[in-house]
C-alpha cells in the first residue's frame, strides 16, 4: 500500500469508506441469488453490466427484439447500407456526480460513444446527443458540459451533428441524462466480435485500471483520497487506428466500461465460449488505486474504466500489437495481461481466472448485484 | 362543437380541465417574455419545442456544437460515409403517461425515429435505443413496452441493432425515458431541408392535427372526453416513399410534432426566410377532437401529432402529391392547407397567419412557454 496516499486519509473518511462499501458488497462477497428476473420489478443491479444485466437482456430483449446485427452483443452493431460497412452504437449516461476529477458527464458520453465504434474497428464519423434535463438544471453547467462535449468530439475529430432536448419537471429526472449514439466507418481488414476469440490468443490492456471507478467512488462519497484519483474517460481511437494493419490478427474489442475488466472479459469468453487466465502482476494499476482498493475493499478488475481498451488477439501478433499500441499517447502503460484458454466445460464452471501473485488460483465470476451504481 | 361529446363530460372534469388549461396557458394567450435565456436555470418552456427551445439552442448548443449539419436544425442529419448518403436522428422519450390510447412510449419512440429519417427523405435502415429506468419499475410494463417497439419497427422494415440499459435509484428518473436514434438511406432525388421552402409552394399534411396532443391531455388530466381521443401514433414512411418519384418537386417536409404545426411551419418559415399563410377550412381535424379542442381553449394547430408530415411543394406537382399521399393508409385525409408567401420583410413581423373561417387573419407565432410538457 502506498504510505504517502494512505497516511492523509482522514480517520473519519475511512470509516464511512468502509461504511459505504459493506452498505454496497463488493462484487466477489456477493452471494445473493435469484435477485433478477425472478423479481417482477426492474432491480438496480439490472443496471450493472453483470449476470443481472445479462438476464435483463437474456430475457426481456433479445427474445422480442433479436437479430442478428443485437444479438451479437458487442459494444457497437455492424451494418451495411449502400455498400458502406457502418458500426452504430447508443449509450445513455446517468453518471453521478456530473462533474469529477478527469472529466464530466460531456467529455464522457462523447468518449463512451467513440470508444464503442473504435472497440468494433471503427472511424467515428459522425456523433447525435439526447438531453433529459431536470427542470431548474443551472444554465452555466449545461454550457460548461456542452463546451466539453466540444472538445471530447474535436479530440475524436467528430460533429455532433444531431440533437435533441427534453426538459423535465423538477424531481422526474436527477440533473441531467444524456444519450449519445454514433455512426463510424469499420476499418478494412478489421474484423472483431465478442464471439471471436479463440484459444491461445494474448489478452492486452492498453493501460491501467480502474482509474474511472475509483475517481467517481472518491468524488461522490466525498473519501478525501490524496493524491486526488482521476478518471481516465478519453479516447481509444489514435489505438485502434494504429493496431488496424494487423487486424485480421486481432479477434476481440472492447472498452471495459461498467462491470470493469472482469466483466467484459465474461461477457467475451461466454460469447466465444472459452475460459481466459489472468495474471494478477501484470495488471497495470496506479498507485494511488491500488490503495484506495486496497483499504476500501475493492476488486479493481470490476471497476470501470472509460479510456482503456482490451484487445485480443492471436498469440503470435501480439508483441507488434503491443509495441504499436505503446506508441501511442494513450497507450503507453499497455500490457498483456493474460491469455485465452481452451473452450469452456459445459455446466456452470467459472470462465475467468486469476493467476495471483503468489501463485494461487482465484476465480473471476461475472459481476452480481450494483457495486456502482451510476458509474457512467 | 359535436354535441354528443361534450354532453358526456362531467361538470366536475370539464372544471378540472379549464383549470389546467388556465394554470398552463394556451400558446396564443402567453405574454410573458425575459422567460427563456436570461434565466440562469432551465425552464419546462425550453423543451417545449417552441420559441425558447429555440432560445436554448441558439444560445449553447449550436455556437459550440455547430456544424453544417446540426445547424440546418433538420429532423435528421445527412451525412455522407464511404459514398453512401445517409440520414441520421437521436430523439429522447419522456412521455407521461407511458401508455395512451393508441399507442405507448415504445410505439412512439420508435416511429417518432422511423418518421424523423422519413422527413429527412430516408428509407430506415436501422434504430438504436437506450433505455433509462427508475429502479422499481414494473417488468411487465417494460415487456410489453418492448413488444410494442418490436411491432412498429416490424411496421417500418427494421430491426432496433444497438441498445442500452441503465438503471437509476427510486426517485432518481420519472419510470421510464427511452432515447432512439436511427440511420436511414436517402432517396435517389430527394432533397429536402427546412431551408428550402420558396415563394409559391404548397403546403400539404398528411392527415388530420392534434390527434396526440388531445389524447394524451384526456388520458394524463382524466378529462373523460367519449367517444375516448386516440394517439395517431404511425409512421410515415410508406407516404414518403410513394411521393419520392416527386423528389425534386419538393423542398421541405417535417413531422409536426412538439409545438404542432404552427411550432414546426415557423421553424420552417424562420429557415428558409419565407412567410406563410395557412387555410383555418383546410385543416383536416377529427370532431371529436375539434370538440375537446374548442371546450378546453386550445389550439389545435400548437398541438403535436405523432403520424403525420407536413410536405412543402412545388405548387404544379402539388396536386399530383396529393393524389399520391391520399393513395396510402396513412395519407387518406391529406390536404393543402395553405401555401408559402413572399420573403419575410426585416424586423419581429410573424411569419405564419391563418385566414379563419370567416375571413379574418391572425397571426400564428412560435409557441411560447409549455403547453403541454412530457408529450413525447
Amino acid at each position: 500500500m502506498n504510505a504517502c496516499c494512505t497516511a492523509r486519509i482522514a480517520r473519519r473518511r475511512t470509516r464511512s469508506a468502509r461504511a459505504w462499501c459493506r452498505a454496497r458488497a463488493p462484487v466477489r462477497r456477493i452471494t445473493r441469488v435469484g435477485l433478477t428476473m425472478t423479481d417482477d420489478v426492474i432491480t438496480l443491479a439490472m443496471g450493472s453490466g453483470g449476470r443481472c444485466s445479462a438476464e435483463l437482456i437474456d430475457t426481456i430483449f433479445l427474445p422480442v427484439l433479436g437479430n442478428p446485427a443485437l444479438n451479437a452483443l458487442d459494444d457497437a452493431a455492424e451494418l451495411r447500407i449502400e455498400g458502406a460497412r457502418l458500426a452504430f452504437t447508443t449509450d445513455a449516461f446517468t453518471v453521478q456526480p456530473l462533474f469529477f476529477p478527469g472529466g464530466d458527464i460531456g467529455s464522457l458520453s462523447i468518449c463512451g460513444t467513440c470508444n464503442d465504434l473504435a472497440a468494433k474497428g471503427a472511424v467515428p464519423a459522425a456523433v447525435a446527443a439526447a438531453f433529459i434535463i431536470e427542470e431548474g438544471f443551472p444554465v452555466e453547467e449545461l454550457k460548461r458540459i456542452v463546451r466539453s462535449m466540444r472538445e471530447s468530439a474535436d479530440m475524436a475529430g467528430v460533429h455532433v451533428v444531431a440533437g435533441d432536448t427534453k426538459v423535465v419537471r423538477k424531481g422526474e429526472a436527477d440533473g441531467l441524462f444524456i444519450a449519445t449514439s454514433g455512426i463510424g466507418s469499420v476499418m478494412p481488414g478489421m474484423r472483431v466480435s465478442a464471439s471471436l476469440a479463440r484459444e491461445g490468443d494474448d489478452i492486452l490492456i492498453t493501460g491501467t485500471i480502474a482509474d474511472h471507478g475509483i475517481a467517481l467512488l472518491n468524488t461522490r462519497e466525498r473519501l478525501g483520497f490524496t493524491p486526488e484519483p482521476r478518471s481516465d474517460v478519453g479516447h481509444v481511437g489514435e489505438v485502434v487506428t494504429r493496431i488496424a494493419p494487423l487486424g485480421a490478427r486481432i479477434h476481440a474489442m472492447r472498452d471495459p466500461t461498467r462491470g470493469g475488466v472482469a466483466g467484459v472479459l465474461n461477457e467475451i469468453a461466454r460469447a466465444s465460449g472459452v475460459t481466459m487466465i489472468l495474471r494478477e502482476d501484470a495488471l497495470p494499476l496506479r498507485p494511488e488505486v491500488r490503495a484506495c482498493c486496497e483499504l476500501l475493499g475493492m476488486d479493481p478488475l470490476y471497476m470501470p474504466n472509460e479510456g482503456k481498451l482490451l484487445v485480443i488477439a492471436e498469440h503470435g501478433a501480439t508483441s507488434e500489437i503491443l509495441e504499436r499500441i505503446r506508441g501511442t499517447r494513450a497507450g503507453r502503460d499497455a500490457a498483456i495481461i493474460g491469455s485465452v484458454g481452451p473452450r469452456r466445460r459445459s455446466g456452470p464452471a467459472p470462465l475467468i481466472s486469476l493467476q495471483t501473485a503468489i501463485g494461487a488460483r482465484r476465480f473471476l465470476p461475472p459481476p452480481e448485484g450494483e457495486q456502482l451504481p451510476r458509474i457512467c
